[in-house]
């Protein structure tokens, strides 16, 4: 099955002002669709990161991606991004346009988009080809943000406020409550990062009482924290979290705090997509125990089929697994649930951002995804088990082109909205 | 697609009287010959280790293979083996029955078989549902044996003697000759532990000479040296050999062995087929460093898809890459090709005992696989790429009803033909 058409289509989408370590949110997010047509006239969707690089990058690929057999991934992925060892070590992989060689968030766009074209070929879900779904329902955290008042967009484009302003603990549970309420979600994670650790330890102090000793809490301050501050709050909420997520930056930092916590008698599960986001990291972070929890994510390693050798990876060396979340729409959802439906070492729920995600921007037939009990329902329907909406598709590249918006770049919003003298400091606390 | 029916087709096979540590193949070598029917009539085929507690296995597995879909193997795996962790440490996989839960082996047998199903019912070649070959062409190893004079079979059955007695160096060149000479292998193994050591150096000594300076050797004893002998070999042939294979018992042996060549500055790769045979075998392979090289096996590892994620696993962990053999035919000669050729970190060429089976047991139309230049040319054909005869297959039956084998048993054969006393002792050098 030849690909007989790349098209490649620039979407912004609402995003409302949340913070974390790398500061806040812009107006709109930013994501790429991609689209594979088959000779056979047949369109597969991938989704990917967004900004005017990333467009580069795949006008770049284009002349590798056309003209193959969608099955042919492997050499395609050789030919995007080579023989060279992955980069390592994204320590600002966050909150603003990733540093790295795109080569491979290219690949995964397309390797998604090619794994959609060959499941409606063939007239089987995306999952029965990666070995078939072991769950028939997925299962995501509830992604709490520091926020200020106020939803995404601007002008046309402004959305209506849904989750209010969350500046404090109280705050941050009524967002909790509000999110379970309205998608059943059975755990919960917290970006912080944002405010002085004492006030994010009292924030998940308060969310245990609220929400009682069964639901999952994790804190994720994205590399904001000295190794001693990182040790403080584990020892503070030892009893509090499932992980806890990239408190410090660098492998070797994490490193030090996992020795540390050891020495303190502390077995405290730390979890990164920071300082693990590729194969060729894993050697040095077992070397160094820096890692106990990989949170996959296949626009970073390499699509679908790059995440579910990552399950076998983790499970062989005890390790484990949950999945990655950025700023993103149904496409990237539905590939989520797709692979963490076929791999059977998924030892915690998925991240996602989704429901910040407002539903005038998705870009899916039929709107949002639904999330009912916290889990996302596989689709037995074929490939990705989604219809996409060119009008949607058209307006999500209109604002694009109109937002101004060219590389996603927290730090200079939080300057906009905040304090102009605002900077990015890393570890800050 | 639902299957449909499951048959199991035991056969027998002529195989030489070739020596290995455990003693002496029987005239026979016993396959069990898997058949997946779909529901819409169409076959798959699989291949996998013989004899009657295989064909036990396989009715046990029955309930759960007849009636799922072809596409779910995730979870036909786990109904089969159980989430129990794999058993480790196979130390005497080789020359008898696998003492091991065979429901591993089981599901191998059918995962092959649904893979080959579902590519003739999409159309496409088995190595597009594993990615896609990065290689054209899958390289393959002679293995030599030293040999009795005398083809496999008996009776009826009895094959003409297509190589010779090797018993001596000069004997295992002349083999060597005769194997390069008709399938232009590029690399050459010899499985030993049949002779004491120094008769096996200086076999390999003489194959240097005669081979020239550019043909990768490997010697195999299957664990029948002492760490202290398997030291002395390595040191013999330190300029002589690719890799060591399974030199010693075990992998505590192994890692001792390790540690006394890195103590006299050799770096000599350890391979193995013996002691890491699951991913659970793996991080204590990792921590002794016992192991540099692993030789796969889809048969003992459940399947294509976990020789494909263990390459993945293989290229991330520093590890080196080939291929396992035991007797077979052309359907496992061919499924070793197609995980082969989709598989970017495979670092040698493969193992294959199939020029030692003989034109008249092939059950494939067609005959014989050609091996040219040393490789077997991954098919572009659906699925696998062959066709069953079926008045082969039953003749294969027969052999198996009439030759009296009912499992491997290398240690009798070794008795009843050269030395009543004989028995198997590991290490024996």
């Amino acid at each position: 099955m030849r690909i007989a058409e790349l098209n490649v289509t620039p979407i912004a989408i609402a995003d409302p002002p949340l913070l974390n370590s790398n500061g806040l949110h812009q107006p709109y997010a930013l994501r790429t669709i991609v689209e594979l047509v088959g000779e056979d006239g047949i369109s597969g969707w991938g989704e990917c990161a967004g900004g005017r690089r990333m467009l580069d990058a795949f006008e770049g690929s284009r002349q590798h991606v056309v003209g193959r057999s969608a099955f042919e991934l492997t050499r395609l992925q050789l030919a995007l991004t080579g023989n060279a060892p992955d980069a390592t070590q994204h320590e600002t992989l966050m909150g603003r346009m990733n540093p790295l060689p795109a080569a491979r968030r290219v690949f995964s766009g397309v390797e998604v988009a090619a794994l959609h074209l060959i499941g409606k070929s063939l007239g089987v879900p995306v999952c029965d080809l990666l070995g078939g779904r072991v769950r028939d329902r997925v299962p995501f955290s509830a992604y709490l943000f520091y926020k200020l008042a106020g939803g995404g967009g601007e002008v046309d484009d402004a959305r209506d406020d849904e989750w209010g302003e969350a500046l404090t603990p109280d705050g941050v549970v009524a967002q909790a409550q509000a999110m379970i309420t309205r998608y059943g979600f059975g755990s919960v994670k917290l970006k912080a990062g944002a405010f002085p650790p004492d006030e994010e330890i009292a924030a998940m102090l308060v969310l245990r009482n609220a929400l009682g000793p069964d639901v999952p809490l994790r804190i994720d301050p994205n590399a904001a924290w000295t190794v001693d501050t990182s040790v403080a709050v584990a020892l503070a909420l030892a009893e509090t979290l499932e992980y806890l997520e990239d408190p410090t930056p660098g492998m070797a930092g994490m490193g030090e705090v996992h020795d540390r916590l050891a020495a303190e008698g502390l077995r405290m599960p730390l979890a990164t997509n920071m300082v693990v986001t590729a194969f060729d990291d894993i050697p040095e972070s077992l070397r160094l125990r820096a890692v106990d929890v990989i949170l996959g994510d296949h626009h970073y390693w390499g699509g679908l089929r790059a995440v579910s050798h990552l399950g076998t990876l983790c499970h062989t060396l005890g390790l484990g697994l949950s999945m990655h979340s950025n700023s993103h729409l149904g496409i990237s959802l539905l590939a989520m649930t797709h692979v963490a439906a076929a791999t059977p070492h998924l030892t915690y729920a998925c991240d996602t951002h989704y429901p910040w995600q407002h539903e005038a921007d998705e870009i899916l037939v039929g709107g949002k995804v639904p999330i009912v009990d916290g889990a996302v329902v596989v689709p037995s329907t074929p490939g990705l088990g989604i219809e996409i909406d060119r009008d949607a598709l058209a307006r999500g590249r209109e604002r694009f082109e109109r937002g101004g918006i060219a590389e996603r770049d927290d730090v200079s919003e939080m300057q906009r909205r905040v304090d102009p003298a605002w900077q990015h400091i890393q570890p800050r606390w």
